[in-house]
């Protein structure tokens, strides 16, 4: 492919972008009048609204409802290109990517927003046994998995086979293990009720494994307090404190207890990505790349990185991992771009906290506003009320609206479809 | 698994359904309230609304706008267990079913209502480069390969390259072909446009392929020309009396022309399911069972066909392999049980033709109810309201009918997401 822009015409600076997450997307729209030449490189062609992924996972939504192609999203910005490839290979001096398909693209500046995938800890046998939640892909592999323990349950040939297969453990006390957890024990209590005739699917243990003192660590002691009760009114049994130490298809074992389990969610580990790594740069344990305050590599003025694959320590603490940060570091990227070209001094990134919020199940969250703590009810609408408003798209706040309206209204969920090859 | 039912009780009449298609599915509902107990087998965990799947396939709908689970739509029918699994066998002197799981379960009465699936004629080699549409998994195949193809031609090095990759080929101008070359020239000429720099989706070749004298042959010769001209309006090359005698990776060949195409998607064959081979009962060519008048099999009074797997001979012409001829065969089929129950003599079946429709894509449709015809945006309005009233499923009727509306004001299709490995 031909480094120059399809209609020729005079030379602008070549803006690389690897990644159509939050961070890289907030880049991209926030150069939207500049007169620069983008190209947004993603695996996938479309941008995921991640924080919903566990919907998808545990059957409330679709795949398309929280995930919009990047093309249709970008298809008024005339300055950006989007190619569909993965990256693979990266020459700082030349300033060019390489692409699996063997394309070269040469870029004046790069930013790197690919992201954090699930990680074992050096366990990555457990993986095929313990799937993680990280793509479209890995949801629906969970949901397939998930809806298939019922069912096998059902078929079961004796009692020992029929409780491995009503065994559930999610692995990991963040947010995205707790929406699991509560969301498999709302499916297990109300959703599948009445549908089984051989087993109760009420019947079926729900485990949250924290390894950690208690769940949802990144929130006050009094949330996580509040959490664990929500989960455990939700049908939960919530373990903290206690290592997992080995998974294999046969269950979990939980400190020194072997737990005969068929379905295991992990929700433990994040890593980032392994483009942090094409570059000379520092990085910290999880793989991250240790930025300069203006986000950009040390030694690499004209690179930045964004999102997860950063590394920001502000005020002696980390900034998370987290979608209003991966916007916020998009967003300044973009000044920072639009400072070089002005030949103005870039600024360093400052992450503004706007709280935190994680939900639990049915009408149950926590929040945290700078200390205006709620939990239960309110905070489970506040939450709602947040993640549509923040959905791309117009369509799909819409139709998740309704979606959610419905399972509201009837505890169903309307994605129960098993999909692909039911014994891989 | 047992045979006998999970509360014990009083012996009563076994019926054993296989396949919760049209056929399986209104069979079972009508026997909800007769004192007899149904094992529901299905390879699948859900009914799909088959006359709506080249809308998934072409992204406008999503798989569970189209699918509703087997267990869910049967919660309430106590009588019913549904059992997901593969039958592989049939021992019709021990009444029993085989599952692929080894287990075997006995039946009283047995429906094999296991429909059909697409067919090659001979040429199995073809399946890779083109696949046909029959199931959810299906239609995701279908999907990506023609999202992706778009993308390809977008990072194509050359050309020639970029031709081929923006050469679709649909082979079968039967009602699926038609709907599918319809509705990809639409995606091609208005979805995607704007979205690529380096391309013009409008400049892609969508041809229909029907090696028989016209497309739509079930319809009157007056709508299948109508129908030519509204796909021909739409932007396809309508191409018949020419069969297609080779297809490979990297085109096909059309009479004596090798064709460069990239996407080539089979909606010309149809073959009988591999259960019909389990009895020891004639079959026409397409391997469906010849039944009796009241749709048994031959010297088995205990076993029923009904849909796509029974051949049906009505005032010498057959009887159509369409939804509302496996509805009717399945409602009959437990008229059928029921007379046999009662003592009585049963029915022979009689398929009442409410008339035939295809769509053909944005606004255009063909309509024959009885001799009365219609074409173009009516028929398309009658299609669509005939189509959405029949879906099973209060909230995927509201559902579809919010998709639809969105894609007809924006011309966007919701759906569309690649998922799954992009090399496979």
């Amino acid at each position: 492919m031909s480094h120059e822009p399809p209609g020729g015409g005079k030379r602008v600076p070549h803006i690389v972008i690897v990644g159509g997450g939050f961070g890289g997307l907030w880049t991209t729209r926030a150069l939207a009048s500049a007169d620069v030449r983008i190209t947004l490189i993603d695996r996938r062609n479309h941008h995921l609204f991640q924080p919903l992924l566990y919907q998808v996972a545990t059957a409330g939504l679709s795949s398309p409802d929280i995930a919009a192609p990047l093309r249709h999203i970008l298809r008024s910005q005339r300055n950006v290109e989007v190619r569909l490839g993965e990256v693979v290979g990266l020459d700082a001096a030349a300033r060019e990517v390489e692409l699996a398909d063997g394309d070269r693209i040469g870029y004046d500046t790069l930013l790197l927003a690919s992201g954090a995938t699930h990680a074992y800890f050096g366990h990555d046998d457990w993986a095929p046994d313990a799937p993680g939640l990280k793509t479209l892909d890995d949801a629906l592999h969970i949901r397939r998995r998930l809806l298939l323990a019922f069912e096998r349950a059902e078929a079961a040939q004796d009692e020992a086979e029929r409780a491995a297969w009503l065994s559930f453990a999610v692995v990991g006390g963040g947010p995205t293990g707790v929406e699991l957890a509560g969301t498999l024990a709302e499916i297990a209590r109300k959703t599948l009720r009445r549908e089984f005739r051989r087993i109760d699917p009420a019947q079926a243990k729900v485990r949250l494994i924290e390894a950690g003192p208690r769940v949802l660590s990144s929130f006050p002691e009094e949330l996580s307090e509040k959490a664990r009760k929500q989960l455990q009114k939700l049908g939960v049994e919530v373990v903290t404190g206690t290592p997992v130490n080995a998974i294999d298809e046969h269950g979990y074992t939980l400190g020194d207890t072997v737990v005969p389990a068929r379905t295991v969610v992990w929700a433990a580990g994040v890593a980032a990505s392994k483009l942090g790594a094409l570059l000379d740069a520092p990085r910290d344990r999880a793989g991250r790349v240790q930025v300069l305050p203006d986000l950009s590599v040390p030694g690499h003025p004209e690179i930045f990185i964004a999102g997860d694959l950063a590394s920001v320590q502000q005020d002696g603490k980390p900034v998370p991992g987290v979608a209003p940060a991966a916007k916020q570091m998009g967003a300044h990227v973009a000044r920072a771009i639009l400072d070089r070209l002005k030949g103005r001094p870039t600024t360093p990134f400052r992450y503004k906290d706007y709280g935190n919020l994680a939900t639990i199940g049915r009408m149950a969250a926590v929040v945290d506003v700078h200390g205006f703590k709620l939990s239960g009810l309110l905070a489970w609408w506040f939450w709602l009320a947040a993640h549509v408003f923040f959905l791309i798209g117009f369509r799909n706040r819409v139709i998740v609206l309704i979606n959610w309206a419905w399972a509201y209204w009837s505890y169903q969920r309307h994605a129960r479809i098993i999909l692909g090859d039911r014994d891989d």
